[in-house]
């Protein structure tokens, strides 16, 4: 199946080489008439400039800042593919920009940023806030992403980290409808993540919050225990509440038994006889991008009884595409200034509620339904 | 004729109020269907990425950013309005970017920064540049804005200051049809300045390149002269080249004799008896916005033989609006990574020569002009 993955990349490049990208800016008054001039442009302009001035919260009346939020990144962890910075990252930034506006009407303005040091990108968010009603921070890798996240708590606009909290909704809605489909309780399930950087860290949180108790985290080095030697910062804190037994060793110790594997790694790394040692009919979502961790058919063949992925070319695609559009329209209309885990949670119910009859091929709504994003925007309102 | 003013800000408030402003984001591919998301985002997207992060100028291809300009401002020097900060700058920006598209085709990001440090301008502006293929810096106070674009001229995109170098040459092709119209040569016309900030900076440096020899800026203290005591370092190294007859004092003392009148500073400093006593068929350019510094029907009846305003309004508007949108047209055509005094020149010059048959009512073409950009542009591109 690799290939259909290559067929799509090429047929993707001759298309962004056609139409130049993705987005385009359109004006919302038109300039043809010196009426029009006098009124879009200067003198009227000076009006509307000075009614701000005296109350800036204007700003989200007479701009359209109310509905524009940047979507900003460092190009330090893009898709499944790394660090490939500022430039290569822009076709998924256009990309989501494109969602954002389909889904949920949202002007979502792309900016990939020259410098990765974290106070560099502190400061130039800071800096950018005043033009924004949100901010998503998208393909930042951790660790620094954690701390980019919180230092800009205070903004006074929503400023919410995509990788780990748009994958942590959607993967717990995944998780809610799949525990439903195959007979399990969150507190009894046994977790094991294929990765531990955003939104491995961030779904564990959101999982931990709704009441799962057994999670275990591995890296590219193995199982994250306490035995493990220079862990990071954050990796040594999340042992705090994950790898309860205290299991050692890699991927084929930590899956064997264990009733949910969720990838958010790299490719190919988990084998058909991995799927076969764990519980009986285990959940396995191989969200790594664009090649899964294992392709859905090889999972399946091997005793999966629900299978994900992150790509909209199989059933299930777990993809914070169903995410981000709903969670910012609905911080951006109740003018949150924060998004809570109150509002995740909502989101995460909302979005598995969507699919009314759960089946082993249907534990997640299509990412292109544009019912979704209305339901998930409803439920942030309400719990914000 | 203060009240038309007023009676365009009132209009234009309730029409922001309505629009939420003047622009949005308009997506170039549908996702409608799985194959369109397989080829705007994940998987095909990884591929377009991948292309870029093997040749970064790929995204000049493969992205908008060929097309893609940001507007940026500290919200220090707005209009004739002054330091009104970031939100309260955004009307304009966004007005900005409506002429942008409008009148040459450009996708332009307006971006108003919280902090008018400039050192922390150029960091931001730097970490945005990979998203962009140009850089429009916008009502920034001087002198900060001559360091600010100075610092950011290796950036390999055009940073260009409008506010010194659009109101240039918008000013120059003004003045090149007015002494037509006048019968004068530059060489013997002696021009005042009331304003010594970034457009009468800026202007006064085109006009010398172009060939004038007698400049005299008028500050709000008075005449820049060797006398003046705690000049900012621009104002002192202004004196080099103008002042040459090393005049002293007010507006008053500067006007008397002078042949052109220009003025970038605030409302209503020049009165009727200080145009009467300029040489014979003064030329009087009011351009302070939205208020000018003599009302264009004050200045004729006072003697002006040619009289122009930055307003959409009046006849002969000397405005950036005719300049902006051209000049970054035909900078990205050329993929220029800088914007040069020969470009500048040509587009003055082109400007001037859109007016078939100057006449004192006409010596600056209509600034919604479609031509206008074109033609900028064409000469932009050819002095590339």
């Amino acid at each position: 199946m690799t290939s259909e993955g290559k067929d799509y990349g090429k047929a993707a490049v001759a298309r962004h080489r056609e139409t130049r990208g993705k987005i385009s800016i359109a004006p919302k008054m038109k300039v043809e008439t010196l009426d029009d001039l006098s009124i879009a442009y200067t003198p009227g302009v000076a009006t509307v400039c000075m009614t701000i001035a005296r109350d800036a919260s204007e700003s989200f009346q007479l701009t359209n800042r109310a509905n524009t939020i940047a979507v900003i990144t460092d190009g330090s962890a893009v898709l499944g593919l790394g660090n490939i910075g500022a430039e290569a990252a822009m076709p998924v930034m256009e990309g989501k920009s494109v969602l954002f506006k389909a889904l949920a009407g949202i002007d979502a303005i792309p900016l990939c940023l020259a410098n990765q040091d974290k106070d560099s990108i502190i400061q130039t968010v800071r800096n950018l806030a005043p033009s924004f009603g949100g901010i998503n921070l998208e393909d930042i890798a951790a660790p620094g992403c954690f701390e980019i996240e919180d230092a800009l708590q205070d903004l006074g606009i929503p400023v919410f980290h995509d990788d780990q909290h748009g994958t942590a909704i959607a993967v717990l809605a995944g998780v809610i409808n799949s525990l439903l489909v195959t007979g399990r309780k969150i507190e009894d399930t046994k977790f094991v993540f294929a990765g531990a950087g955003a939104g491995a860290i961030g779904s564990t949180r959101l999982l931990l919050e709704y009441g799962a108790t057994n999670i275990t985290l591995v890296d590219s080095v193995g199982i994250i225990s306490k035995d493990r030697l220079n862990l990071t910062p954050i990796k040594t804190a999340m042992l705090e509440t994950t790898n309860p037994e205290n299991l050692h060793g890699g991927m084929a110790d930590a899956l064997r038994g264990a009733d949910v594997f969720i990838g958010l790694a790299a490719a190919n790394t988990v084998t058909p006889a991995m799927v076969s040692s764990m519980a009986k009919d285990p959940i396995v979502f191989a969200m790594a991008n664009p090649i899964p961790e294992i392709w859905p058919e090889d999972a399946r063949a091997a005793g999966a009884a629900v299978v994900g992925t992150g790509r909209s070319d199989f059933p299930n695609q777990i993809n914070n595409s169903l995410v981000f559009p709903g969670v910012f329209r609905g911080a951006l209309d109740s003018r949150s200034t924060k998004i809570t885990t109150k509002m995740k949670l909502a989101a995460a119910q909302a979005l598995a509620a969507l699919v009314k009859e759960p089946t082993k091929e249907n534990v997640i709504p299509w990412s292109l339904d544009l019912e979704v994003a209305k339901a998930v925007a409803k439920a942030v309102v309400e719990a914000a």
